[in-house]
Protein backbone atom coordinates (compact mmCIF):
# COMPACT_ATOMS: atom_id res chain seq x y z
CA UNK A 1 0.00 0.00 0.00
CA UNK A 2 1.19 3.33 -0.67
CA UNK A 3 -0.07 6.27 1.60
CA UNK A 4 0.51 9.97 1.64
CA UNK A 5 0.94 11.63 4.78
CA UNK A 6 0.14 15.36 4.61
CA UNK A 7 1.95 17.31 7.49
CA UNK A 8 5.31 16.14 8.81
CA UNK A 9 5.03 16.82 12.37
CA UNK A 10 5.13 14.49 15.34
CA UNK A 11 1.84 12.89 14.51
CA UNK A 12 2.08 12.71 10.90
CA UNK A 13 6.12 11.07 11.23
CA UNK A 14 4.71 9.09 13.83
CA UNK A 15 2.25 7.89 11.80
CA UNK A 16 4.28 7.35 8.65
CA UNK A 17 7.55 5.44 10.73
CA UNK A 18 4.67 2.93 12.11
CA UNK A 19 3.18 2.23 8.78
CA UNK A 20 6.20 1.10 7.84
CA UNK A 21 7.96 -0.39 11.08
CA UNK A 22 4.43 -2.66 11.03
CA UNK A 23 4.77 -3.60 7.16
CA UNK A 24 1.25 -1.66 6.36
CA UNK A 25 2.88 0.72 3.37
CA UNK A 26 5.72 -0.04 1.59
CA UNK A 27 6.03 3.74 0.17
CA UNK A 28 5.12 6.68 1.94
CA UNK A 29 4.76 10.16 0.64
CA UNK A 30 5.48 13.38 2.12
CA UNK A 31 3.72 16.83 1.81
CA UNK A 32 4.38 19.61 3.54
CA UNK A 33 4.30 23.19 3.58
CA UNK A 34 7.31 23.81 5.34
CA UNK A 35 10.40 22.80 2.85
CA UNK A 36 12.70 22.40 6.25
CA UNK A 37 10.15 19.77 7.37
CA UNK A 38 10.17 17.93 4.38
CA UNK A 39 14.17 17.53 4.11
CA UNK A 40 14.27 16.55 7.48
CA UNK A 41 11.36 13.71 6.99
CA UNK A 42 13.18 12.64 3.92
CA UNK A 43 16.95 12.49 5.75
CA UNK A 44 15.35 10.72 8.41
CA UNK A 45 13.73 8.39 6.54
CA UNK A 46 10.38 8.88 7.51
CA UNK A 47 9.25 9.31 4.05
CA UNK A 48 10.34 8.13 0.63
CA UNK A 49 9.63 10.72 -1.33
CA UNK A 50 8.46 14.48 -1.22
CA UNK A 51 5.12 15.58 -3.70
CA UNK A 52 3.05 17.95 -3.89
CA UNK A 53 -0.51 17.70 -2.73
CA UNK A 54 -2.11 16.63 -6.41
CA UNK A 55 0.24 14.14 -7.36
CA UNK A 56 0.96 12.66 -3.75
CA UNK A 57 -3.00 11.97 -3.84
CA UNK A 58 -2.78 10.53 -7.50
CA UNK A 59 -0.24 7.93 -6.56
CA UNK A 60 -1.64 7.08 -3.30
CA UNK A 61 -3.63 4.48 -1.98
CA UNK A 62 -4.75 6.19 1.74
CA UNK A 63 -4.21 9.70 2.47
CA UNK A 64 -3.62 10.81 6.55
CA UNK A 65 -3.97 14.29 6.74
CA UNK A 66 -2.20 15.81 10.07
CA UNK A 67 -2.04 19.34 9.81
CA UNK A 68 -3.34 21.20 12.74
CA UNK A 69 -7.07 21.36 13.08
CA UNK A 70 -7.92 24.29 12.11
CA UNK A 71 -6.71 23.45 8.34
CA UNK A 72 -7.72 19.81 8.28
CA UNK A 73 -11.24 20.36 6.62
CA UNK A 74 -9.91 22.52 4.11
CA UNK A 75 -7.59 20.28 3.09
CA UNK A 76 -9.98 16.77 3.42
CA UNK A 77 -12.20 18.58 1.03
CA UNK A 78 -9.18 19.40 -1.65
CA UNK A 79 -7.97 15.84 -1.42
CA UNK A 80 -11.61 14.74 -1.63
CA UNK A 81 -12.38 16.64 -4.78
CA UNK A 82 -8.85 14.69 -6.08
CA UNK A 83 -9.76 11.60 -5.05
CA UNK A 84 -11.15 8.14 -7.14
CA UNK A 85 -10.78 5.21 -4.93
CA UNK A 86 -8.56 6.08 -2.36
CA UNK A 87 -9.18 6.33 1.15
CA UNK A 88 -8.92 9.76 3.35
CA UNK A 89 -8.53 9.80 6.90
CA UNK A 90 -7.62 13.03 9.10
CA UNK A 91 -5.91 12.49 12.92
CA UNK A 92 -6.86 15.75 14.00
CA UNK A 93 -7.73 16.76 18.15
CA UNK A 94 -11.17 18.06 17.24
CA UNK A 95 -14.04 16.69 15.21
CA UNK A 96 -17.53 18.50 15.15
CA UNK A 97 -15.93 21.35 13.20
CA UNK A 98 -14.00 18.91 11.00
CA UNK A 99 -16.79 16.36 10.44
CA UNK A 100 -19.05 19.46 10.18
CA UNK A 101 -16.31 21.02 7.02
CA UNK A 102 -16.86 18.15 4.74
CA UNK A 103 -20.10 16.89 5.21
CA UNK A 104 -21.34 18.44 1.89
CA UNK A 105 -18.81 17.12 -0.12
CA UNK A 106 -19.75 14.76 -2.62
CA UNK A 107 -17.53 12.23 -2.11
CA UNK A 108 -17.57 12.69 2.10
CA UNK A 109 -17.93 8.62 2.41
CA UNK A 110 -14.39 7.96 0.97
CA UNK A 111 -13.23 9.86 4.38
CA UNK A 112 -12.99 8.65 7.94
CA UNK A 113 -13.05 10.91 10.88
CA UNK A 114 -10.24 9.88 13.39
CA UNK A 115 -8.21 10.66 16.35
CA UNK A 116 -5.69 8.77 17.38
CA UNK A 117 -5.40 9.40 21.03
CA UNK A 118 -1.37 9.78 21.91
CA UNK A 119 0.93 12.42 21.74
CA UNK A 120 4.01 13.86 23.43
CA UNK A 121 4.68 17.30 23.97
CA UNK A 122 7.34 17.68 21.08
CA UNK A 123 6.86 18.72 17.72
CA UNK A 124 8.05 18.15 14.24
CA UNK A 125 9.39 15.56 12.23
CA UNK A 126 12.13 14.95 14.36
CA UNK A 127 10.00 14.40 17.40
CA UNK A 128 8.26 11.31 15.39
CA UNK A 129 8.61 8.13 17.17
CA UNK A 130 7.25 4.37 15.92
CA UNK A 131 5.72 3.58 19.24
CA UNK A 132 3.62 6.32 19.34
CA UNK A 133 0.41 4.56 19.09
CA UNK A 134 0.96 1.38 20.25
CA UNK A 135 -1.34 0.34 23.34
CA UNK A 136 -3.44 3.93 23.26
CA UNK A 137 -7.24 3.82 21.87
CA UNK A 138 -8.10 5.57 18.27
CA UNK A 139 -11.64 7.15 18.04
CA UNK A 140 -13.49 6.68 14.61
CA UNK A 141 -16.11 9.05 14.38
CA UNK A 142 -19.35 8.64 12.81
CA UNK A 143 -19.00 5.80 11.16
CA UNK A 144 -22.67 6.08 9.48
CA UNK A 145 -21.05 9.27 7.17
CA UNK A 146 -17.98 6.61 5.80
CA UNK A 147 -18.18 3.85 3.09
CA UNK A 148 -18.85 0.87 5.18
CA UNK A 149 -15.51 -0.88 3.59
CA UNK A 150 -13.54 2.24 4.11
CA UNK A 151 -14.56 2.71 7.85
CA UNK A 152 -13.61 -1.56 8.20
CA UNK A 153 -10.09 -0.59 6.21
CA UNK A 154 -8.96 2.16 8.63
CA UNK A 155 -9.81 0.62 11.68
CA UNK A 156 -7.94 -2.53 10.62
CA UNK A 157 -4.58 -0.51 10.16
CA UNK A 158 -5.19 1.06 13.58
CA UNK A 159 -5.45 -2.33 14.99
CA UNK A 160 -2.10 -3.58 13.09
CA UNK A 161 -1.02 -0.54 14.60
CA UNK A 162 -1.64 -2.16 17.67
CA UNK A 163 -4.24 0.84 18.62
CA UNK A 164 -7.74 -0.17 20.50
CA UNK A 165 -10.74 1.15 18.52
CA UNK A 166 -13.30 3.92 20.24
CA UNK A 167 -16.44 4.57 18.62
CA UNK A 168 -18.47 7.95 19.14
CA UNK A 169 -20.06 10.87 17.63
CA UNK A 170 -18.05 13.77 16.73
CA UNK A 171 -19.94 15.94 19.04
CA UNK A 172 -19.14 13.59 22.22
CA UNK A 173 -15.71 12.90 21.10
CA UNK A 174 -15.33 16.77 21.34
CA UNK A 175 -16.94 16.85 24.55
CA UNK A 176 -15.01 13.99 26.56
CA UNK A 177 -11.66 15.51 24.94
CA UNK A 178 -12.14 18.78 26.32
CA UNK A 179 -12.80 17.33 29.91
CA UNK A 180 -9.58 14.72 29.80
CA UNK A 181 -6.97 16.09 27.38
CA UNK A 182 -7.40 19.84 26.51
CA UNK A 183 -7.60 20.93 30.39
CA UNK A 184 -4.90 19.09 31.13
CA UNK A 185 -2.83 21.06 28.85
CA UNK A 186 -4.36 24.34 30.10
CA UNK A 187 -3.46 23.51 33.50
CA UNK A 188 0.18 22.71 32.44
CA UNK A 189 0.54 25.94 30.77
CA UNK A 190 -1.05 28.09 33.40
CA UNK A 191 1.26 26.10 35.79
CA UNK A 192 3.67 26.99 33.56
CA UNK A 193 3.49 31.14 33.93
CA UNK A 194 2.97 30.86 37.55
CA UNK A 195 6.04 28.75 38.50
CA UNK A 196 7.80 31.59 35.67
CA UNK A 197 5.87 34.63 37.11
CA UNK A 198 6.83 33.94 41.20
CA UNK A 199 9.85 31.96 41.14
CA UNK A 200 12.57 34.75 40.03
CA UNK A 201 15.24 32.21 40.49
CA UNK A 202 15.37 29.49 37.07
CA UNK A 203 18.00 27.87 39.31
CA UNK A 204 15.42 26.78 42.03
CA UNK A 205 12.84 25.44 39.34
CA UNK A 206 15.57 23.23 37.92
CA UNK A 207 16.53 22.16 41.38
CA UNK A 208 13.46 21.78 42.68
CA UNK A 209 11.25 19.99 39.53
CA UNK A 210 12.30 16.51 40.80
CA UNK A 211 9.25 16.80 43.57
CA UNK A 212 6.78 16.04 40.67
CA UNK A 213 6.74 19.84 39.45
CA UNK A 214 8.31 18.27 36.03
CA UNK A 215 5.49 16.04 35.22
CA UNK A 216 2.81 18.20 35.89
CA UNK A 217 4.16 20.93 33.68
CA UNK A 218 5.84 18.18 31.13
CA UNK A 219 2.58 19.66 28.42
CA UNK A 220 3.35 22.92 29.06
CA UNK A 221 5.95 22.66 26.55
CA UNK A 222 3.66 21.73 23.46
CA UNK A 223 3.12 23.67 20.17
CA UNK A 224 0.72 26.87 20.37
CA UNK A 225 0.75 25.98 16.52
CA UNK A 226 -0.81 22.67 17.57
CA UNK A 227 -2.82 24.24 20.27
CA UNK A 228 -4.26 26.99 19.94
CA UNK A 229 -6.49 25.83 16.71
CA UNK A 230 -7.66 23.06 19.33
CA UNK A 231 -8.94 25.63 21.90
CA UNK A 232 -10.55 27.75 19.52
CA UNK A 233 -12.58 24.77 17.69
CA UNK A 234 -13.45 23.07 20.94
CA UNK A 235 -14.08 26.46 22.91
CA UNK A 236 -17.47 26.39 24.12
CA UNK A 237 -16.73 22.63 26.01
CA UNK A 238 -13.00 23.70 27.09
CA UNK A 239 -14.76 27.12 29.01
CA UNK A 240 -17.04 24.90 30.36
CA UNK A 241 -14.19 22.60 32.07
CA UNK A 242 -12.34 25.90 32.46
CA UNK A 243 -14.92 26.83 34.68
CA UNK A 244 -14.84 23.73 36.47
CA UNK A 245 -11.16 23.79 37.18
CA UNK A 246 -11.30 27.90 38.49
CA UNK A 247 -14.38 26.60 40.60
CA UNK A 248 -12.44 23.96 42.54
CA UNK A 249 -9.10 26.05 42.76
CA UNK A 250 -11.20 28.70 44.23
CA UNK A 251 -11.76 26.07 46.68
CA UNK A 252 -9.14 25.05 47.94
CA UNK A 253 -7.77 28.61 48.26
CA UNK A 254 -11.04 29.61 50.44
CA UNK A 255 -10.56 26.41 53.00
CA UNK A 256 -6.75 27.68 53.14
CA UNK A 257 -7.76 31.04 53.95
CA UNK A 258 -10.36 29.82 56.30
CA UNK A 259 -7.99 27.51 57.44
CA UNK A 260 -10.33 25.06 57.19
CA UNK A 261 -8.59 21.88 57.20
CA UNK A 262 -11.29 19.30 57.20
CA UNK A 263 -12.35 20.04 54.04
CA UNK A 264 -9.35 20.56 52.55
CA UNK A 265 -8.74 17.17 53.58
CA UNK A 266 -12.46 15.96 52.28
CA UNK A 267 -10.97 17.44 48.50
CA UNK A 268 -7.98 15.58 48.42
CA UNK A 269 -9.58 12.73 49.10
CA UNK A 270 -11.72 13.51 46.70
CA UNK A 271 -9.06 13.56 44.01
CA UNK A 272 -7.31 10.27 45.49
CA UNK A 273 -10.47 8.64 43.38
CA UNK A 274 -8.48 9.19 40.56
CA UNK A 275 -6.53 6.22 41.68
CA UNK A 276 -9.34 3.88 41.27
CA UNK A 277 -9.05 4.60 37.80
CA UNK A 278 -5.55 5.79 36.86
CA UNK A 279 -3.24 3.06 38.60
CA UNK B 1 26.90 3.18 62.18
CA UNK B 2 23.36 2.15 64.01
CA UNK B 3 20.16 3.87 62.63
CA UNK B 4 16.46 4.88 63.84
CA UNK B 5 13.84 5.83 61.37
CA UNK B 6 10.82 7.42 63.07
CA UNK B 7 8.34 6.83 60.77
CA UNK B 8 8.41 4.14 58.13
CA UNK B 9 6.32 5.71 55.16
CA UNK B 10 7.41 6.13 51.73
CA UNK B 11 10.59 9.12 52.64
CA UNK B 12 11.65 6.78 55.85
CA UNK B 13 11.22 3.27 53.97
CA UNK B 14 13.06 4.36 51.43
CA UNK B 15 16.06 6.22 53.31
CA UNK B 16 16.37 3.10 55.69
CA UNK B 17 17.00 0.79 52.11
CA UNK B 18 19.22 3.62 50.51
CA UNK B 19 20.84 3.46 53.76
CA UNK B 20 21.60 -0.33 53.42
CA UNK B 21 22.46 -0.59 49.68
CA UNK B 22 24.97 2.35 49.89
CA UNK B 23 27.12 0.52 53.08
CA UNK B 24 26.10 3.64 55.27
CA UNK B 25 24.13 1.90 57.74
CA UNK B 26 24.48 -1.73 59.13
CA UNK B 27 21.54 -1.78 61.90
CA UNK B 28 18.11 0.18 60.84
CA UNK B 29 16.27 1.02 63.75
CA UNK B 30 12.31 1.32 62.64
CA UNK B 31 9.91 3.45 64.71
CA UNK B 32 6.44 3.94 63.88
CA UNK B 33 3.00 4.38 65.95
CA UNK B 34 1.36 2.07 63.19
CA UNK B 35 2.19 -1.49 64.03
CA UNK B 36 0.65 -2.87 60.66
CA UNK B 37 3.55 -0.37 58.99
CA UNK B 38 6.50 -1.58 61.53
CA UNK B 39 5.31 -5.38 60.64
CA UNK B 40 5.43 -4.71 57.03
CA UNK B 41 8.59 -3.01 57.42
CA UNK B 42 10.23 -5.99 58.69
CA UNK B 43 8.65 -8.16 56.58
CA UNK B 44 10.15 -6.48 54.13
CA UNK B 45 13.17 -6.13 55.60
CA UNK B 46 13.20 -2.68 55.44
CA UNK B 47 14.29 -2.08 59.02
CA UNK B 48 16.00 -5.06 61.09
CA UNK B 49 14.55 -4.29 64.47
CA UNK B 50 11.80 -2.43 65.82
CA UNK B 51 11.78 -0.45 68.93
CA UNK B 52 10.07 2.06 70.78
CA UNK B 53 11.54 5.94 70.49
CA UNK B 54 13.50 6.10 73.27
CA UNK B 55 15.53 2.62 73.05
CA UNK B 56 15.77 3.02 69.42
CA UNK B 57 17.45 7.07 70.07
CA UNK B 58 19.89 4.97 72.71
CA UNK B 59 21.13 2.20 70.60
CA UNK B 60 21.67 4.74 67.31
CA UNK B 61 24.23 7.54 66.26
CA UNK B 62 21.81 8.93 63.51
CA UNK B 63 18.45 9.49 64.15
CA UNK B 64 15.80 10.27 61.52
CA UNK B 65 12.71 11.96 61.60
CA UNK B 66 10.24 11.01 59.02
CA UNK B 67 6.68 11.60 60.53
CA UNK B 68 3.93 14.10 58.73
CA UNK B 69 5.21 17.79 59.04
CA UNK B 70 2.93 18.36 61.55
CA UNK B 71 4.07 15.92 64.50
CA UNK B 72 8.39 16.62 63.64
CA UNK B 73 9.02 19.19 65.81
CA UNK B 74 7.49 17.64 68.65
CA UNK B 75 9.29 14.34 67.64
CA UNK B 76 12.79 16.08 67.43
CA UNK B 77 12.40 18.03 70.85
CA UNK B 78 11.22 14.71 72.36
CA UNK B 79 14.59 13.19 70.87
CA UNK B 80 16.76 15.88 71.71
CA UNK B 81 16.07 15.06 75.24
CA UNK B 82 17.08 11.63 74.89
CA UNK B 83 20.28 12.52 72.55
CA UNK B 84 24.08 12.22 74.38
CA UNK B 85 26.46 12.62 71.02
CA UNK B 86 23.62 11.47 68.46
CA UNK B 87 22.58 13.02 65.52
CA UNK B 88 18.75 14.05 64.98
CA UNK B 89 17.71 15.12 61.31
CA UNK B 90 14.06 15.52 59.65
CA UNK B 91 13.16 14.81 56.12
CA UNK B 92 10.15 17.29 56.45
CA UNK B 93 8.40 18.94 53.27
CA UNK B 94 8.54 22.23 55.02
CA UNK B 95 11.06 24.27 57.33
CA UNK B 96 10.37 27.03 59.12
CA UNK B 97 7.27 26.25 61.71
CA UNK B 98 10.01 23.09 62.53
CA UNK B 99 12.88 24.75 62.72
CA UNK B 100 11.34 27.46 65.62
CA UNK B 101 9.55 24.50 67.04
CA UNK B 102 12.99 23.01 68.25
CA UNK B 103 15.45 26.43 68.36
CA UNK B 104 15.29 27.11 71.87
CA UNK B 105 16.25 23.36 72.91
CA UNK B 106 19.49 23.49 74.68
CA UNK B 107 20.87 20.40 72.38
CA UNK B 108 19.42 22.09 69.06
CA UNK B 109 23.14 22.12 67.61
CA UNK B 110 22.40 17.77 67.38
CA UNK B 111 19.84 18.39 65.37
CA UNK B 112 20.18 19.40 61.06
CA UNK B 113 17.21 20.45 59.27
CA UNK B 114 16.88 18.53 55.79
CA UNK B 115 14.45 18.00 52.99
CA UNK B 116 15.49 15.64 50.44
CA UNK B 117 13.68 16.82 47.18
CA UNK B 118 12.59 13.73 46.06
CA UNK B 119 9.01 11.33 46.27
CA UNK B 120 6.54 9.67 44.03
CA UNK B 121 2.67 9.93 44.64
CA UNK B 122 2.85 6.79 46.77
CA UNK B 123 2.63 6.22 50.38
CA UNK B 124 3.38 3.90 53.33
CA UNK B 125 6.31 1.56 53.66
CA UNK B 126 5.82 -0.38 50.84
CA UNK B 127 6.40 2.35 48.35
CA UNK B 128 9.88 2.52 49.68
CA UNK B 129 12.03 2.73 46.68
CA UNK B 130 16.17 2.19 47.35
CA UNK B 131 16.93 5.00 44.55
CA UNK B 132 14.24 7.37 45.27
CA UNK B 133 17.12 10.31 46.19
CA UNK B 134 19.82 9.43 43.57
CA UNK B 135 20.59 12.37 41.63
CA UNK B 136 18.29 14.82 43.30
CA UNK B 137 18.62 17.27 44.76
CA UNK B 138 18.73 18.06 48.94
CA UNK B 139 18.05 20.89 50.77
CA UNK B 140 19.91 21.51 54.33
CA UNK B 141 18.74 24.80 56.20
CA UNK B 142 19.82 27.05 58.86
CA UNK B 143 23.37 25.57 59.05
CA UNK B 144 24.53 27.95 61.59
CA UNK B 145 22.41 26.37 64.09
CA UNK B 146 23.71 23.38 63.65
CA UNK B 147 27.29 21.68 65.15
CA UNK B 148 29.71 22.48 62.26
CA UNK B 149 30.65 18.66 62.81
CA UNK B 150 27.45 17.08 62.76
CA UNK B 151 25.93 18.99 59.42
CA UNK B 152 29.01 18.09 57.88
CA UNK B 153 28.64 14.44 58.79
CA UNK B 154 24.86 14.54 57.52
CA UNK B 155 25.85 16.15 54.59
CA UNK B 156 28.35 13.50 53.58
CA UNK B 157 25.61 11.12 54.38
CA UNK B 158 23.46 12.67 51.66
CA UNK B 159 26.47 12.86 49.43
CA UNK B 160 27.12 8.89 49.52
CA UNK B 161 23.44 8.67 48.78
CA UNK B 162 24.11 10.72 45.19
CA UNK B 163 22.14 13.76 46.22
CA UNK B 164 23.35 17.28 45.47
CA UNK B 165 23.15 19.68 48.48
CA UNK B 166 21.69 23.02 48.17
CA UNK B 167 21.98 25.61 51.76
CA UNK B 168 18.93 27.47 52.26
CA UNK B 169 17.43 29.61 55.19
CA UNK B 170 13.92 28.09 56.42
CA UNK B 171 12.12 30.52 55.54
CA UNK B 172 13.19 30.89 51.44
CA UNK B 173 13.58 27.12 51.85
CA UNK B 174 9.71 27.00 52.48
CA UNK B 175 8.94 30.11 49.86
CA UNK B 176 10.83 28.56 47.15
CA UNK B 177 9.39 24.86 47.71
CA UNK B 178 5.60 26.91 47.72
CA UNK B 179 6.60 27.65 44.38
CA UNK B 180 7.35 24.49 42.47
CA UNK B 181 6.73 21.81 44.51
CA UNK B 182 3.10 22.24 46.55
CA UNK B 183 1.34 24.15 43.94
CA UNK B 184 2.08 21.41 41.64
CA UNK B 185 0.47 19.19 44.15
CA UNK B 186 -2.69 21.66 44.58
CA UNK B 187 -3.09 22.23 40.59
CA UNK B 188 -3.29 18.37 40.61
CA UNK B 189 -5.48 17.37 42.83
CA UNK B 190 -7.64 20.12 41.58
CA UNK B 191 -7.33 18.95 37.98
CA UNK B 192 -8.83 14.86 39.16
CA UNK B 193 -11.59 16.77 40.94
CA UNK B 194 -12.16 19.07 37.77
CA UNK B 195 -12.18 15.93 35.32
CA UNK B 196 -14.11 13.49 38.03
CA UNK B 197 -16.64 16.15 38.25
CA UNK B 198 -17.36 16.86 34.79
CA UNK B 199 -16.56 13.65 33.32
CA UNK B 200 -19.12 11.22 34.38
CA UNK B 201 -18.14 8.16 32.24
CA UNK B 202 -14.64 6.71 33.86
CA UNK B 203 -14.45 4.18 31.43
CA UNK B 204 -13.92 7.37 28.60
CA UNK B 205 -11.36 9.26 31.58
CA UNK B 206 -9.38 5.88 31.34
CA UNK B 207 -9.44 5.83 27.69
CA UNK B 208 -8.37 9.47 26.84
CA UNK B 209 -5.77 9.56 30.11
CA UNK B 210 -2.66 8.51 26.94
CA UNK B 211 -3.45 12.53 25.64
CA UNK B 212 -1.32 13.39 28.89
CA UNK B 213 -3.78 13.86 31.58
CA UNK B 214 -2.32 10.91 33.49
CA UNK B 215 1.30 12.77 33.98
CA UNK B 216 -0.65 16.29 34.50
CA UNK B 217 -2.76 14.45 37.17
CA UNK B 218 0.34 11.76 38.91
CA UNK B 219 0.65 13.52 41.93
CA UNK B 220 -3.27 13.53 42.82
CA UNK B 221 -3.24 10.47 44.32
CA UNK B 222 -0.51 11.47 46.90
CA UNK B 223 -1.86 11.19 50.35
CA UNK B 224 -3.91 13.59 52.09
CA UNK B 225 -1.96 12.55 55.80
CA UNK B 226 0.74 13.82 54.41
CA UNK B 227 -0.33 16.98 52.53
CA UNK B 228 -2.67 18.54 54.50
CA UNK B 229 -0.03 19.08 56.89
CA UNK B 230 2.31 20.65 54.30
CA UNK B 231 0.12 23.08 53.23
CA UNK B 232 -1.30 24.01 56.61
CA UNK B 233 3.10 24.75 57.64
CA UNK B 234 3.45 26.65 54.20
CA UNK B 235 -0.39 28.56 54.01
CA UNK B 236 1.01 31.98 53.34
CA UNK B 237 3.77 31.02 50.66
CA UNK B 238 1.11 28.35 48.87
CA UNK B 239 -1.83 30.91 48.86
CA UNK B 240 0.60 33.43 47.18
CA UNK B 241 1.11 31.41 44.43
CA UNK B 242 -2.88 30.04 44.42
CA UNK B 243 -4.07 33.55 43.73
CA UNK B 244 -1.34 34.07 40.97
CA UNK B 245 -2.33 30.80 39.45
CA UNK B 246 -6.02 31.35 39.84
CA UNK B 247 -5.18 35.01 38.06
CA UNK B 248 -3.90 32.89 34.94
CA UNK B 249 -6.05 30.91 34.44
CA UNK B 250 -8.73 33.57 34.45
CA UNK B 251 -6.75 34.86 31.49
CA UNK B 252 -6.90 32.21 29.51
CA UNK B 253 -10.97 31.92 30.23
CA UNK B 254 -11.11 35.44 29.86
CA UNK B 255 -8.88 35.19 26.08
CA UNK B 256 -11.54 32.19 25.68
CA UNK B 257 -14.12 33.94 26.05
CA UNK B 258 -13.37 36.98 24.11
CA UNK B 259 -12.22 34.76 20.92
CA UNK B 260 -9.12 37.07 21.51
CA UNK B 261 -6.80 33.75 19.80
CA UNK B 262 -3.52 36.02 19.42
CA UNK B 263 -3.05 36.59 23.39
CA UNK B 264 -4.02 33.18 23.60
CA UNK B 265 -0.93 32.01 21.70
CA UNK B 266 1.06 34.48 23.16
CA UNK B 267 0.22 33.34 26.73
CA UNK B 268 1.41 29.81 25.95
CA UNK B 269 4.65 30.74 24.12
CA UNK B 270 5.11 32.40 27.58
CA UNK B 271 4.30 28.97 28.83
CA UNK B 272 6.85 27.14 26.61
CA UNK B 273 10.08 29.31 28.39
CA UNK B 274 9.59 26.41 30.99
CA UNK B 275 11.95 23.96 27.83
CA UNK B 276 14.92 26.80 28.39
CA UNK B 277 14.77 25.27 32.52
CA UNK B 278 13.65 21.67 31.80
CA UNK B 279 14.88 19.79 28.69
Amino acid sequence: MRTAIIGLGLIGGSFAKSLKENGISTHIIGVDASSEHCEIAMKLGIVDQILDLEEAVSNSDLIVVATPVNTISTIVNKVLDLVENQTVIDVGSTKLEITQGVKDHPKRNHYVATHPMAGTEFSGPTAAISKLFEGKYVVLCNAEESDYGKFEFVKNIYEKLGMKPLFQDAKSHDTHVAYVSHISHISSFALAITVLNKEEDEDKIFELASTGFSSTVRLAKSSPETWVPIFEQNRDNVLEVLDEHINVLSNFRSFLIKKNYKEFHKMICEANKIKKILK
